[in-house]
């Protein structure tokens, strides 16, 4: 007995990846010695079996689908008899399609993404290079006034000590220290931001709150004093339009601050807020448990009560109304949203911002906040539809991140990484995948450096503020970073650059991911190279929307082309620590090109990728060359 | 069997009090049935044994002594049979001196301070009103500057949030926070100091250092560039010159600071200090224990290395050198210094101190921080002898501040108070008896009104950063607090005044009774009253240097005589909440006044003294007035 069926190979299933709803797909399976094949299909709704019927191909059976006129998954996979006994195929245990295998059991399915295609991206999001900005940290502005502050804050005078939780009893943070950067301060470092080629500054929250992150808001439209006034923002919004720099905020709507114009436990706040009267127009909005002490809240966290996110008056306040927060601050300025804990909010309430968005600007954006492979997230028990059409245009790739950094620390090879990222190109709507927020560092995670060169993570946290890499540990840190962002910045989707990591910042997670950026003290050979990446980015459209291909070339060379109708680019990744010779390899004979980052012309048959180094070639004769 | 000695009484001993070394003193007994009468007299080197001849007053016996010539303390008792049995008598176990006892055995004996008469305290001193500045804390001025801050320092940018110890490890302070307090900003409120009838300002110490308190000092030649600059400090002694305003600065001598340019454990200062090496000028400053790690500190705190204050090389740095610290400073505009710790220091180091002291400026003063009777202070083994002559002008008058505390909050009674003071009375030379700094609050106790309100002292120490008297107790707190502040402003001495104690500041134990000058929010009445008694202070020269005479006038009320040639004043303080009236005394009989705080005339015999009041009469037919 044979059976087999290959997701991603044409010969088994066309047209690849994720398709519109209503569309129609063509599955085969090539076996011998099977009877009694069947396919199944289903929906959270609906279960169904088909029969398959033998193809031109001797030993291949295949049926053609319509598929479901709703937005989700379909799931399917196959049964059959041999030798009187019943089996099933599926996709392998990881769930990431591909080549399946026989089960004698129900099987993993594998998964077709049906979505809306009536959105596409724009350009300036999918061709763009993003810069995220954590406020308090990236530049005190010429603005900054200490009297900003609130009571309780505690300033840094001094730039470039370390952040730190001062932390009381229960281990909440008791005081909040802040450095004092400023909107006005990132105004004045566009030019630094241009000479990045950066398009896009994701910010993450500005509005009033009385943390130094500004997740637990305090007034959503306000922008906070100590970052500076609507004025200050509507500068920087025009001082970036004039260099086309879109805008993308931080949209937290799925909690509020307990310290807060809404919740006001503190009465901080002139009006009467839910924790202090049933009465307040905005006891609606948050769910008591046991009022006003008990409240659902984020993580435990009661700093932060959970929103009601469907309730019309907050949905009027978020969204719907003419003045909503999405739309004033769309009209003072901003392209885009980056939604926080998306899994937490209701597929209704982000279709209906997202419509509000579209209403506002046909050409805005919004990424949501999720940490998996966003097509098949299941949260608290429902399968999210976030690639319908209708809700996130992009989702921060954490998944990109942590497999990228997994090959270049020797824990998965190549192989292993290339079917992570095909099952994300296969899972993903092509807008989604095109427009994937490639990040490899954010306010969430350790900075890339403090990762990419091993550091300790048995430290005791006193140890872990002050840590710095060994000389030779940067050295390492840093040659495998240049390997990471030059992926980051040929790899399909939207890079988005922490800031810092382009000079050198180190730090364990957070507080210490949230340095400062360290102005006059930059690793400038490291900068000189983003320059010279994000510049390659910003030049060569084929790396913003060509075609994706991945090769198989070895456990620790990475490879794909990148390919549009005018140009073909080969990007090779070498993590070992000895040159790999491409001349073994068949595939590349006879080719020639140029390589983008030296501009020599090298032979693609004779090239040779030394230790921790990368190429990425201009191909001149695509036709000579072997797909996979 | 009768006997007695009262050292208090002239007709047991006379002259009174402390003596000049060398003078003579006369010492009767009066008793009744007792043979083998001897005086013994005894200092540190020496004892003797004199023979008491009879007085020509019946049952009297006295002896005339010629006292050493050296300073110190005489000390004194009597030994006599009587009845086949052997007594002794002396002073009362308290050690207090006044009216003895019989004991059966070694009694505590009387003492005669013995001093160089040859110094008198500069009138500025004597005559004036100190106010003590905690400079981090008082008031931002126009030069304040983020950018003056070290590394690792917190800033509060809100002026009236709570201090607080940023502990970490082992209960260490790991952040120092600041409120940004800068010498110009005292020198922007030297008016209000002089609205006040401020004569002396005491700055907790200004020189470089890192914490917020600065006695963990940096570089002694540095004015810390956080509180200004040389230029700085010498424009507020300019300005201070022009209102009269002395200015007092606090010496900290029997330890640096061990991130300091002498110790210099973190290598924040350029030059070799004692802990990088033995080749450091600065290593014989220190005591090493075991090198570098284990040294000699104050109070096993490491961050304060204790100094070698004998070493020559670091008395010529301290004082002895033209450009010494004292001298420098002195030259730069200070009038005298506060000798932190001066129990740590040694005799010969003080009294070195001083004639560098006297050199530079015949009229300067210093004060030591000394927290019990200081003519009588052992430590360390040793008797000291901070009175001499050659050594301290005065004193930080804690027990002052204790005694009436206890009396405000009836815990003891009038006469107890008034044993206490005339203990220091007798004990201290007069120049340092009218010298004493009389202080109510300091930065080293919690905030008078909170010890008046009767705070709580077992809450929590999070509970005690927030704490605040409630009306009731605030208000009667405020009522003693007039008391004692008055009691302050005609005691003999040199009132001190903790900045904000006039406008109701409250706090528990360090760091909240270190909390900022509330400009803004000043309690005004407490700030006119405090303008009205520092007036009659200022005003009264007999309530600057008169004469001193206590009454006793029950358990609730203090009373006492202030006296000089032109003027007498009797200051009355009524602890209880009933009235008392003073009528019932003969010794007020046809004794007419005028009461300086009303202008009202009053008559002593008829006068009622309200709960909680006092009344200060400048009496004008003295003569009918029969003392104790």
């Amino acid at each position: 007995m044979d059976f087999r069926h290959h997701s991603w190979d044409k010969a088994f299933r066309i047209p690849f990846g994720a398709l519109p709803m209503g569309s129609t797909v063509t599955l085969k399976v090539c076996a011998t010695n099977i009877y009694h094949l069947r396919l199944r299909t289903y929906t959270s709704d609906q279960e169904q079996w088909h029969i398959m019927i033998a193809s031109e191909e001797p030993n291949y059976w295949e049926t053609t689908l319509t598929l479901p006129e709703a937005a989700g998954i379909l799931w399917y996979d196959f049964s059959f008899e041999s030798n009187g006994r019943a089996y099933t195929y599926g996709t392998q245990s990881d769930h990431l399609g591909g080549e399946g295998q026989i089960y004698e059991s129900s099987p993993p399915s594998y998964q077709i993404t049906l979505y809306d295609p009536k959105r596409k991206s724009p350009k300036w999001y999918t061709q763009g290079i993003m810069y995220q900005i954590f406020p308090d940290r990236f530049n005190r502005g010429s603005d900054f006034n200490i009297d900003n502050f609130s009571p309780n804050a505690l300033l840094h005078p001094n730039w470039n000590d370390s952040p730190h939780y001062f932390r009381g009893v229960d281990d909440k943070i008791d005081y909040w220290d802040f450095f004092g950067g400023t909107l006005t301060g990132i105004t004045e470092k566009l030019d630094y931001l241009k000479s990045l080629n950066v398009t896009i500054l994701y910010l993450n929250p500005i509005f009033k709150s009385p943390s130094n992150h500004r997740y637990d808001t305090g007034d959503y439209m306000t922008i906070d004093p100590v970052l500076g006034t609507l004025e200050s923002f509507m500068t920087l919004a025009t001082e970036c339009k004039k260099r086309n720099i879109a805008i993308i905020l931080d949209g937290v709507f799925s909690h509020t601050g307990d310290d807060s114009l809404y919740f006001n436990r503190f009465g901080n706040y002139p009006e009467s807020g839910a924790f202090q009267s049933l009465e307040s127009p905005y006891y609606p909005w948050y769910n008591f448990i046991q009022y006003p002490h008990k409240y659902s809240c984020w993580w435990g966290v009661d700093a932060m009560p959970n929103t009601n996110e469907m309730h019309p008056a907050f949905q009027d306040f978020i969204f719907k109304n003419k003045n909503s927060v999405i739309r004033y601050w769309m009209n003072a300025g901003a392209s885009g949203w980056r939604l926080d804990v998306a899994d937490e909010l209701p597929d209704p309430f982000i279709t209906g911002l997202k419509e509000a968005m579209l209403e506002q600007n046909q050409e805005s954006i919004l990424i949501g906040e999720v940490w998996e492979d966003a097509s098949r997230k299941i949260a608290y028990d429902e399968l999210r539809t976030y690639f319908s059409g209708h809700e996130l245009d992009a989702v921060m790739n954490y998944p990109f991140r942590e497999a990228f950094i997994d090959f270049l620390l020797g824990q998965k090879s190549a192989p292993q990484i290339q079917r992570l990222m095909m099952s994300l190109y296969e899972h993903y709507p092509k807008e989604q995948f095109m427009g994937n927020m490639n990040l490899i560092g954010s306010h969430d995670r350790r900075r890339i450096l403090t990762v990419l060169g091993e550091a300790d993570e048995y430290l005791k946290d006193t140890e872990r503020e002050h840590f710095r890499l060994s000389e030779s540990q940067y050295k390492l840190a840093k040659k495998r970073l240049k390997l990471l962002s030059l992926i980051q910045m040929t790899f399909p989707g939207v890079p988005c650059i922490y800031y810092g990591d382009e000079v050198g910042v180190q730090g364990f997670q957070d507080p210490y991911n949230r340095r400062t950026y360290p102005w006059g003290n930059e690793d400038n050979e490291l900068l000189d190279w983003y320059r010279q990446i994000t510049e390659l980015h910003a030049k060569n459209s084929v790396l913003q929307r060509g075609s994706w291909q991945p090769y198989e070339a070895g456990d620790d060379l990475f490879v794909f082309e990148r390919a549009d109708n005018h140009d073909t680019c080969l990007c090779l990744f070498n993590r070992n620590s000895k040159a790999i010779h491409l001349y073994e390899d068949p595939r590349y004979i006879r080719c020639i090109g140029i390589d983008l980052l030296t501009n020599a012309t090298v032979s693609l048959d004779t090239i040779v990728i030394e230790p921790l180094s990368y190429a990425i070639i201009a191909v001149k004769n695509k036709k000579e060359l072997t797909l996979m």
